[in-house]
């Protein structure tokens, strides 16, 4: 279960407010909202087995839209996403991508970056930075929502950038920076414990 | 208020599952966990003015954590965080870094790039992706925590990444990604409603 400790969480929760009525109409209270975003964050990990079942095409959407609120440099937003959840063009994305993990994949968001959206040139290059964050966003908001998604590199080998242009025409000024494959999980892989101390330098390096 | 929302959102959870009994201990209630990450995705904004108030350690380790829970290329975790809470080092890269927003910040952490640490070559170039990466998990869980922050570009701009190296002394081999500024929010901006339909293909551009 992705929030296996949420009962633990609201117990613990500091900020928590209880009023309790005698009815059920009356009990509210508010969830720790930080633990949650924590626990969200923590145990997202890459998902490449997946059900059937389809995602709901308003759920894709809400997922670009968590993309789409990512910070970008100057506020350029050099991004446009290409939501995919036709059979058929995911079966020629996944012939053009060696690990793109689109096998039994039942959507797929394609994150495009806009490298000459923003006018001042020495801005232009932040938007694999921007489009990276967005992409962050999605993965979180996928997970959220019980989706299972695995970011799968295009940008930058050169090969894998024109194969996914070319299935999805994509223009000449415009730079598929990932796919991100995902379903509804088939697998339950345990999140990896990636804190590693001696990476925390402290004032200086 | 960050979630200004909350009441509602537990009322509409469809999730939700409320077990009442006559006394505050016997109330509880699953959060809308789903719900409460969205939230936080699209409450993030940049803060550029801070409190006095210092961001405890523990806080800004917990920060850290999160952005170590990032996916990266071949799992290659190619970071290492500098997290500067010091007013004189604040002060000193304040001073090289023209938009640091850094006057009033209790904070910083400076995400750092391990260029070389993937032992593949082709696989070397994702550091930028997968920092930035780390870089919005940073963020959000700042925002989670009631922290404001912003995420002020070093690289690539050669002067800025040369600049930050020399006051950090950060070795040769690795690349300051950015400066992320932080404190308590003295400021509570409208978060930027950044969703552009006309961002969104579908099956292909």
């Amino acid at each position: 279960m992705k929030f296996k400790n949420l009962f633990t969480v609201l117990i613990m929760a500091g900020t928590m407010m209880t009023s309790c009525g005698e009815s059920k109409e009356n009990c509210a209270q508010t969830a720790n909202t930080t633990e949650a975003v924590i626990e969200n964050i923590m145990t997202r990990t890459s998902i490449r087995q997946f059900t059937s079942q389809p995602i709901p095409k308003d759920t894709l959407v809400d997922i670009v839209k968590a993309g789409m609120a990512a910070p970008s440099a100057v506020n350029v937003q050099p991004w446009s996403f290409i939501i995919i959840n036709e059979p058929e063009v995911l079966k020629k994305l996944e012939e053009v991508h060696p690990y793109s993990n689109l096998k039994t994949a039942t959507a797929a968001i394609v994150v495009c970056g806009l490298k000459d959206k923003a006018e001042n040139p020495d801005v232009r290059p932040y938007w694999v930075q921007d489009c990276s964050a967005a992409t962050e966003n999605i993965l979180l908001a996928a997970h959220a929502y019980g989706i299972g998604a695995v970011w799968c590199g295009v940008y930058p080998s050169e090969d894998r950038v024109n194969a996914v242009k070319q299935v999805l025409e994509i223009p000449e000024n415009v730079v598929p920076l990932n796919i991100i494959t995902m379903g509804f999980p088939a697998q339950n892989p345990e999140p990896k414990d990636k804190f590693n101390p001696d990476n925390i330098h402290y004032q200086k390096w």
